[in-house]
This record gives C-alpha cells, sequence and structure tokens, in this order.
C-alpha cells in the first residue's frame, strides 16, 4: 500500500473549521485501507503571520516541498489588511504556488442539478454547465519582474508589473488543457488578449501549434479574454475547457464559479509536472472560496469545497479515481437529499451546520 | 452659434450601416440650430489597411487631432485576422486613444426596462441597472513598454507586456469617477489586484488619497478585480461608478455590458483632459459592441448604440445635455413602442431594420 504525505494548511477564517471536516474523510480513506496517508498540520496566511511574522515559515515550506499534495483552506481577512505587502496572508499561495511549481490550475465549474435555482443566470442556461478551466498558475503578471513601485524625482510614484511567457510555459499548460479535453468532450478555447498584448500573441501561437502538432482531434477555439467573459454570461455552456493565462484565469474562473450559482462548493487543484522516474507530482488542493472571515467560527461554513478539494487530490495526486467518484456521488447524494449549509439554503431544503454537513459525508460513504 | 468638428470613422463590418444612421441624427441637431457640425468621413481599421497598408493613415489622424469628436463605428473581421500586429485593425482605435490623449473611457451598462428579458440574468437582478464604468484608457499593460516578443538562444520565444502606472495617471481617472458619482448615487468602487499587482497597490493607494482629501462626500470602496468580475454577476445592482484600469476595465465592462441583455443598446465615449484655455476636449464615441462581420452589410444591425453614442457627446463634448436627453428619450420611446432590431427582437414586438430603427429615432425627435 501506498504511503502519501499530506500537508494540511487550514489557514484562516472559515479555513479551520472546513480543514476539521476533510479531516474526517481523509481518515475514512486511510482506514479503507486504499492508501495510507500521513497528515502534518501547520500555520499558513494571517495565522501563519501572527505566529512568524511571515505569510508562511521556511518550515513550512519545507514541509510542503516534502508533501505529496498540500491541502489548503483558505486566507486572509481585516484583520491582516495593512500588514505589509510581502508578508500579506496571499503571499502564502503564491509562494506555495511557485515554489513547488503547481503550473497547472484546475478550476471546475459545475453546476449542481439541486442548485441551478441558486444562479443568478436563468436555469435553462446553467442547468448541467460542466466547465473546465485550465489557468497557467505560476508565470504571468503575477511573478514577472520587474514587480515595483518607484520613487520619481518629481515626487510622482510609478508602479509597473510585468507580464511574462515563454514558449515553454505555454507548451506545458495548453498539453494539460488537451490531455484533460480528451477525457471530456473534446474541446478546448484559448482565451487571450492578442489583440493588445504580445504574451497574447505567443500565448496563441503555441496553442495552436500544440494543438495541430500533438492534438489534432481536439478541436481548438480561440477566443478573446473580454469576449470570454461575456460568453460566460451569455451562453456558459458553450465551453468544455477553457486554457489561459495566470490574470485571466483569475477572473474567468471566479465568473465561471459565480455562474454555477455553487461557489461554496467548488474545489481547485493545482498540479506540478509528474516527476520523471517515479511519476508523482506536486500538488495542493484548495476551495475556490475564500475565508468568509464574517461567518468565521460560527460552524455554519460549507465544507464541500473543501471535501471536494480532497477527492481531486484523490484522483490526480492518488490516482485513486474510483475512491474520487466515491467521494463525489456521496456530495452529490447528501445535496438530494436536502441538505444544505446556509450559503445554498433555499425553502423546503434542511438547513445544517458544518460538522453536520461534513457528517452526512461520511455517514454516505 | 459654436461650430463643431466631427471625424466620422464608420470602420468595418455593420460600422458603416450604423454610421449611415447616426448620421441623419447629427445632421438633425444641426438643423435645429443648437450648434452647427462639420463632418468628415474617412477608413479606419481593416478598411484603411485595404487603402493604405495601416489601421489609420497619418492623413486621418491629422483630422483627429483636429477634430472635437471623432464618432467611431467598429473595426475588424476574419478577413483582417492575419495581418501583422502592428497593422491589425484595432491598431487604429489604440492610436486613436493613445495620440490624442483619450485617458478617460465612459461605459454605461443600462439595462432598459423593454429589454431585461434579454438577458441572461433573472430579471429581478438586472431591471433598473445603471452602472457606469470609468476605465483607464491610455496606460497600464496596453501601452507599457517592453512589449515585445523576443526569441532566446535556446530557440524559445518570449513575451513580454508591462503595466505601468503613474500616480498622476491615477488621480485624473480617479477625479474623472468621483465627479461622475457626484452626478449620480456618490459611490464608487475602485477595482484592482492589489494582493498581486503593484499597480494595483499604488491604484488602492491614490484613490483612497484622493477621495480621502478631495471628495469626502463620495462614498469609496475598494474590490479586488476577480471578486468585482464576480459580484457584477452575482448581484449588478450593488455598483454605482466602478474604475478600473485599462485591462480590468476591458473585462468589467463587456461583462457588466452583457449583463443588461442590451450589447447592442450601449455607447461608449473617451475623453481627454479639458483645454486649460478654451475647456473644450478632445473625445471619441464609439458603440460597445463589435464590428459583427457575421451580419453585416445585411440592413439588420442595431444602429442604437451607435447613435446614443453621439447623445454622449451632446453630453460631454458640446454641453448640450437637454438635447442629450431628447435623443436619450427618443430612443427609449421607439423601444417602447415595440420596434426591435433582430439582435433585441422578442415574441409580440416589431422586429425592423437598421434603416427604419433609424428613421424611427429620428421621427421621435
Ligand atoms: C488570493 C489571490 C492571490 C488569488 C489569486 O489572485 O490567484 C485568488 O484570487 C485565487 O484566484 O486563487
Ligand atoms: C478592440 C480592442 C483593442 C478593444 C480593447 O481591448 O480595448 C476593445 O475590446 C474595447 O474594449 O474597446
Amino acid at each position: 500500500m501506498t504511503t502519501y504525505k499530506l500537508l494540511l494548511l487550514p489557514g484562516d477564517g472559515i479555513g479551520t473549521e472546513i480543514m476539521a471536516e476533510v479531516k474526517t474523510v481523509i481518515d475514512w480513506f486511510g482506514k479503507r485501507g486504499v492508501a495510507s496517508f500521513e497528515s502534518e498540520q501547520d500555520l499558513a496566511g494571517g495565522a501563519a503571520y501572527d505566529a512568524h511574522g511571515k505569510a508562511i515559515s521556511e518550515a513550512t515550506m519545507k514541509l510542503a516541498q516534502e508533501s505529496d499534495a498540500v491541502i489548503f483552506g483558505a486566507v486572509g481577512g481585516p484583520k491582516w489588511d495593512s500588514v505589509p505587502y510581502d508578508v500579506r496572508p496571499e503571499a502564502a499561495l503564491l509562494r506555495l504556488r511557485k515554489d513547488l511549481e503547481l503550473f497547472a490550475n484546475l478550476r471546475p465549474a459545475i453546476c449542481y442539478p439541486a442548485l441551478a435555482d441558486a444562479s443568478s443566470l436563468k436555469r435553462e442556461l446553467v442547468e448541467g454547465l460542466d466547465i473546465l478551466i485550465v489557468r497557467e498558475l505560476t508565470g504571468g503578471v503575477y511573478f514577472g519582474s520587474p514587480k515595483e513601485i518607484v520613487t520619481l524625482e518629481n515626487g510622482q510614484k510609478r508602479a509597473v508589473d510585468t507580464q511574462l511567457y515563454t514558449t515553454s510555459e505555454i507548451e506545458r499548460i495548453a498539453r494539460v488543457a488537451f490531455d484533460l479535453a480528451k477525457t471530456r468532450s473534446s474541446r478546448v478555447a484559448s482565451a487571450e488578449k492578442r489583440n493588445v498584448m504580445k504574451s497574447g500573441v505567443l500565448w496563441n501561437q503555441v496553442v495552436t501549434k500544440v494543438g495541430k502538432e500533438e492534438y489534432p482531434d481536439v478541436a481548438l477555439e480561440h477566443v478573446l479574454a473580454d469576449n470570454c467573459a461575456m460568453q460566460l454570461v451569455r451562453r456558459p455552456k458553450q465551453y468544455d475547457v477553457i486554457v489561459c493565462d495566470n490574470l485571466f484565469g483569475d477572473i474567468l474562473s471566479d465568473v465561471a464559479a459565480m455562474l454555477t450559482g455553487s461557489l461554496g462548493m467548488l474545489p481547485s487543484a493545482a498540479l506540478g509536472a509528474p516527476d520523471a522516474v517515479t511519476g508523482r507530482r506536486k500538488s495542493m488542493y484548495e476551495p475556490v472560496h475564500g475565508s468568509a472571515p464574517d461567518i468565521a467560527g460560527k460552524g455554519i461554513s460549507n465544507p464541500i469545497a473543501m471535501i471536494a478539494s480532497f477527492a481531486m487530490a484523490l484522483r490526480y495526486s492518488f490516482g485513486l479515481v474510483e475512491e474520487a467518484d466515491l467521494l463525489d456521488r456521496a456530495i452529490s447524494s447528501v445535496l438530494s437529499k436536502g441538505l444544505r449549509t446556509g450559503d445554498i439554503y433555499t425553502e423546503g431544503t434542511q438547513k445544517v451546520g458544518t460538522k453536520e454537513m461534513g457528517a452526512a459525508i461520511l455517514k454516505e460513504l
């Protein structure tokens, strides 16, 4: 039986509560004997700042480097709104992504049938929606340098950020998108701003070439990022897999997530390249939603996105596809029985807290 | 009576048809004697490329520099999809914005009551929606350098775009947003990614300072650009004026426009600074929609966004506020009588072509 090392980083706000629930799920799968999970838990984000003055400590980074998967809650909150830029809670996330080279961010936007009415879009436009956004996560304007604010002679300040992409960075994320498209309906839409950005021009060229040479059977469409955002609102079901850069991916995946009406339900995965020898890859899994400081500590947050993130870990890091399906089914099943946390509650359903939702999913398993 | 110089640039696709309709409206206001309009017409975009090998000629740029307002149709189409980057149709738009220093882009997103059902959002979420997006238009990643693709020694290519903002660039767009907010409901939301971008950090600081020192009565809220995109989908009516940089403005204004269900109806204005002596400002007006090559030449396109753009010219360039209101009312009135072009047609309304719609608005005047 393979042993996998997990690093649990609950972070801030509701992160702690939802992490407690996914832990019971991890234990269940461990006891079931499909694999053995060794978990360690540590601080990240505002919690780490309070303890060490940094968003993530070197010791924690070392644990992350040694882990097979980081299970990440959420970071940030008003308490840390004015801490220095370099140690703000989000820096933990960015450092983990960059140092572990987690270049491929998978963000499914799925509309759970039971929740279609929670969408702000008309039901017929989102019912059955199943989009996968593949976002480049270690390049672009997030990490390019110069990235600085300088004071000019006349007292003015000038801020600079640099959007940077190389051929190989684009190739590897394109391949992830095409590979995943083959397991779905074999359609990829690549979004950029080639009409304004040189990185968009290169992005377009490289994705086109990879598609033509390596994936002739996958249908590839190019769409300008602004138009893509529009089309997501107009007719989201036209898309299957969308591949895009770090910044466009940030925005487009948020729009797509919001369309589903299921924000509290959506997981995400950040994956590195498989090791040439062992085939193992570094990875991090986190819910799409944030740390929701307004409801933290009340026991009413929705643990589903966090638990569904572990289902993605089973699927993408441990190759336990059947177990992943089992967990996804347990979630759907609890929903179809009418259990709802406050964020997805509608009349006629049964309102439950974080712990009850976690327990119900466990029972379903 | 003041004389204003107009430069009409129909551009490509449906640009020519909708320009023909706004011309009849301009003539009507000229004959009415509120001001005298001297119009010239010229090529831009693909049409200019076909004629001169450039998206806009030097002679046309000279006319634009001498004009009080450029009335712009739309550019681009599949015909020019593979022309070199520097002469692509969009280059006309970018050069006009930059050379005329049209730094303030006003993009209203209004949901016409008669069209609320055309939105993909539920009616109650968009009915009465009236957002004004104030987008910075001459800075940011659109124009910063380096902006290039270089071939590295190992044969790889590297693309770079540069996002650049100075204090004064942010100050002047912030003032436009605050000034406009005072004529509305005195609320500004400033959108950036200060958690990732240094330009976002500076943007946030400068907008905060301008707000505190110069507009203490305007309520200012800061929102991360990704969250803003989400919130636009979730509950758009929470916003009044949104101010943001060039790239975020591109995407957020498209999302906002699409929410209204009235894309073919939405105008925009791009304004320069008022001249210190004469008080006149350079300006350009254009519909938010594109050149729609698929329906070009069929006489079925919707001229309303183009005509409403001239209403913005009356308001912002010529100070003819009553006339602007008159024109806006004529448009609403034609809509409430049930006239619709194909893009906004619904059962029970009367389908008309471009010319009939233009004529109906003229008759209403
Ligand atoms: C928290 C923030 C740095 C992050 C990002 O911008 O990538 C978040 O918005 C996300 O999408 O994961
Ligand atoms: C055509 C393109 C260059 C332009 C932009 O990106 O600004 C358009 O999308 C717009 O919003 O006016």
